[in-house]
């Protein structure tokens, strides 16, 4: 069973429809008050994608700057994103001032908004998977940087970019649990009662 | 197929230990960094369920001030919770100051720690299917109010608040479209290429 985040990637091009069938499933997920506030821009132009990568790298160096020493050294030795070789592209936001679903549910945590493109993602994300396809989500970008390569209304809020492609191997553990970056913990150690 | 935002359940209890074995499932899921940011707690005391019924209440009371007419109408016919009958609640917050996963990917979109939550409950929604529990995310409560309810530490945000418990009756349509609330819409409207 490998993992989701996907970061090595076949140059190899999905079929054809595959984006817009994966983004169909991901529109069958729960929105707060049937809002759907998703919105998808499959990024095709190169010279966006030139662009979207160019935010990443100037995000990823001063992420870079802000750790010191033998910490430093292992954060520039990760692979973090799959953007050049990624055959697919996909920028998912959240339309903040949608009517859809009439406000229901998001009066006093407007943020549900964002959640239920978050939870649109993660459907995306298992589909892909059930069809062998990979998904990377790529949060090193400036979020406001990203809006205006995309030319996206100025509601929307951006959520992730995604690079889609078949997975260059399969991996059974995280990429950052292998890196030895960070390990994981079990659920009783996040649980508590009341 | 049934959906998964469940509103009325059978006051049944769930198996002991099923609730610990969906957070198990739920801290499987990705998350930025690593950083694993999820906070349970299992909500027990009948004291403090009824504080949060309670915070429910006057919010969604608060909310159909805000429509007016046939609307209106409309909203107050809804059941938007299961509160009273679900035989298990759980609260779920983002530990916002967590140094695990050592900042990484958080730095220009804190907001990720967030979505990761997010993506754990998505994870533990489908889990509790397909065991046939269903499981009712609660919005409609005032974030503040549930953190003090339940006396967390401050660093968490409230993200959601979860119903657990098997469901009265499987529909395979929402329960907001079924009672024409909203429809949904294909992916196809919500898809621009750039």
């Amino acid at each position: 069973m490998w993992r989701r985040d996907v970061r090595r990637f076949r140059s190899e091009p999905l079929p054809s429809g595959a984006v817009e069938r994966l983004i169909d499933i991901a529109c069958l997920s729960p929105s707060v008050g049937l809002s759907q506030p998703w919105r998808f821009v499959i990024v095709e132009a190169q010279a966006r994608r030139r662009a979207v990568i160019e935010n990443f790298k100037i995000c990823n160096a001063k992420a870079l700057q802000s750790y010191s020493g033998e910490r430093a050294g292992h954060y520039a030795m990760l692979k973090l994103a799959g953007l050049e070789e990624a055959p697919g592209h996909l920028a998912v936001f959240a339309e903040k001032s949608s009517e859809t679903g009439h406000g229901l549910g998001r009066m006093t945590m407007p943020e549900t908004t964002e959640y239920s493109v978050v939870a649109a993602i993660c459907s995306m994300w298992l589909a892909a998977r059930a069809e062998g396809i990979g998904l990377g989500w790529v949060s090193i970008l400036e979020p406001t940087g990203v809006s205006e390569i995309l030319a996206v209304p100025r509601s929307w809020k951006f959520i992730g970019y995604l690079c889609l492609g078949y997975p260059d191997a399969e991996f059974d553990r995280p990429e950052l649990e292998r890196a030895n970056w960070e390990h994981r913990r079990g659920g009783e150690q996040f649980t508590t009662r009341r």
